[in-house]
């Protein structure tokens, strides 16, 4: 078993491999096959994602199956582990695992070979979001070292915030945080959390989170919100020429990123959700082959 | 991007031109292969066209991707636009959408190299449906010139009548309505609304269609509808020898239809299933080729 | 048409000849292969058996297709026999079907060419699951005449109890039931109830039942079920050395089988997952070459 389920655990020279192996697939060379089987456990739903390691699988020539979590076992009580078992035994090489919890911490010490692929849980860890965004910024600048990203929004519910946080320092960049002063970490004090419109106009990278409108609808309206931490219209143009701009997606549009913020040149989310494909080759790839960089480095 | 959203814009060439392959994969002859990848979005469920779609792909060797809509971005305020756009940049290349609205005018003017097919938009269209119709009566007669095809039911709220009276009037076929009076289409009052009897009697083709309990409980009870509309045993006594009854299913057994009429031999319900098939293989096809109808006339 | 309903129309040679096949495909050895297209229709949600046959789909390179029934045409009120026979037009060559009721007899006597196999049916039928049990206990001691089998729980509500009697007592193994005296079932008298403690002491296999939360929730407290009829660890000291446990899954741990009973050596319950896959693949092939027995036989 070979697993990923955290941005820590990678070192520079893994996330490196990585980066040049998902480029390799960007430029559509994928040599490496195997009839491997995968499959996606989404215990929160998420179409954008799955939809992502379905192609990055199909691309590798893996066999996806169809696992409904609402139907499954797990509704019955069935534990975390027992499922999982359940599947190793059915012959499945690769689970793809979202879960409104921090489920690596439910499984920890597992007797079981299946590979895990994080896929997001709770506000803790999206480590392929993470790798994908960085696979974006190097496309763009060459390298991520001394780069200056702000992540703004809801950084205290974001898993998406956490995975950059870890790989981007891995990688040498500097993070900051803004947003909602309701939105802070507590955990991540040490992160500075920067005015907004100073940020915006300093960063090389502006990274706008989502806003889940079902959690925060008491804290101001959305037209405050766009006008206080949107990437609205008068905040696009503090952005630097050179600067890029992301989100992980589904955007809201005109609430945290304008229409105008969209179809800006700047933009790489489209870019983003191609780069997943890639990433998600790579990454699945590597947990199968036993997460051996060596085969990485040299392809 | 080609695709297929009405056959409105299908001229009499085209329309040949599909039924001519589609006849070609009955007969069972796909030479043409691509590891293309198609994905199903749904907005509003259907099991037999989602099935039919899914076959089709797979005899084309394409992959079908699973999107379930119900998980979905969409459902947390994502425009389609956006969606779709997603969808490309994910590398899909053909979606085929339902919905309960009409799709094509939300997308119209979209930035967008994703293929597109019509599985159902509002009341408004279902082109496939309406192919796979044309293909199951030019296997019976021939041709469609000058057929008289009356359609009976729910005209107001059927997409299938809307596409294939575009259809069959392309082709040269004389087309009418029957019904209940509260069901006429009042954009389509160039249409000979005509009485029940006299059109079964008169007709080459009976087309039922579905009655929708859920929508039409306050407009009579059942057996009154399958006295005054319904396919019932008297009724299939008037119908010509040479005719055929076709339905696009799921059927309402012994409302408009009878058990007697499911296992007349003048029957094409099951065929139309068949006929399904083979007709989104050349519609996907098509889509997938850049809409050539040159490719689709010479194979 | 070759279907596999029930365990009570199997002969012994045709058991046997299943039971050798499979044991070939555990040994990894599946030469035959052919693109025929399989849809599972589970009118009741179990992913664990869903996986389970999409994974011999998948090993026999069969294509399965996606049939949500939550979204079907069934919804709208159309009958087992019109989708079965619309499945049958789409070009489908076999259905797994599951369901809560006895559907076999609701499709006797349909005339279709689709073969059927049944992943259960109410409280009647679980024939795969009752053959890959069989498969279990001869890995481990050879053959089943003569062996001991307890069926412990709610046999009243299991069609795994009445499936797997059907098949030992074919095979000429001796079969008890134990549990509850409300679960007795009164069409099955005939098999002998027997107390618990002495069945766990006498018994070559030891085969726990599910017990159904949602069912029972007013026949005495979980921990009341656990000290009477559970594989507690007191009871699991009681149980022959050579024998082995058995349980369908997914388990209830701690209610009838104790994490103690789960590590035990003699627990054979992902032995049980993992021969599910090489029986189905058995059955599959089976069905899809029409039960020849010949053809199994000479394999």
């Amino acid at each position: 078993m070979f697993s990923l389920t955290s941005t820590k655990y990678l070192n520079e020279r893994t996330i490196e491999a990585l980066l040049r192996r998902a480029q390799l697939f960007v430029n559509q060379d994928y040599s490496w096959k195997k009839r491997a089987t995968v499959v996606n456990l989404f215990f929160e739903p998420s179409t954008r994602t799955s939809l992502s390691f379905q192609m990055a699988a199909h691309r590798l020539g893996l066999t996806v199956l169809d696992f409904s979590v609402k139907n499954s076992s797990v509704q019955k009580g069935e534990s975390l582990i027992d499922t999982l078992q359940t599947i190793e035994a059915l012959g499945v090489d690769l689970a793809v695992i979202r879960h409104k919890e921090d489920w690596p911490s439910m499984v920890a010490g597992m007797d079981c070979e299946l590979s895990l692929v994080n896929a997001g849980s709770g506000a803790l860890e999206h480590p392929t979001q993470a790798l994908l965004d960085a696979l974006t910024m190097q496309q763009h600048f060459g390298s991520l070292r001394g780069l200056n990203v702000t992540i703004v929004g809801d950084v205290m519910h974001s898993r998406v915030a956490r995975s950059n946080l870890h790989l981007l320092r891995t990688m040498g960049a500097n993070v900051m945080f803004a947003g909602p002063n309701q939105y802070k970490a507590q955990e991540l004090a040490d992160v500075p959390w920067v005015d907004m419109d100073q940020a915006v106009a300093q960063s090389d990278v502006v990274m706008m989170l989502r806003i889940q409108h079902e959690r925060h609808e008491n804290c101001g309206g959305i037209s405050d919100y766009n006008k206080s931490f949107g990437l609205n219209r008068d905040r696009l143009t503090l952005i630097k020429n050179s600067a890029i701009i992301m989100h992980p997606g589904p955007v809201n549009r005109n609430v945290e990123i304008s229409d105008e913020a969209m179809t800006d040149s700047r933009c790489r989310i489209l870019q983003q959700v191609s780069n997943g494909v890639a990433m998600r080759m790579a990454v699945l790839e590597w947990c199968l082959q036993g997460g051996s960089n060596e085969k990485l480095v040299s392809a």
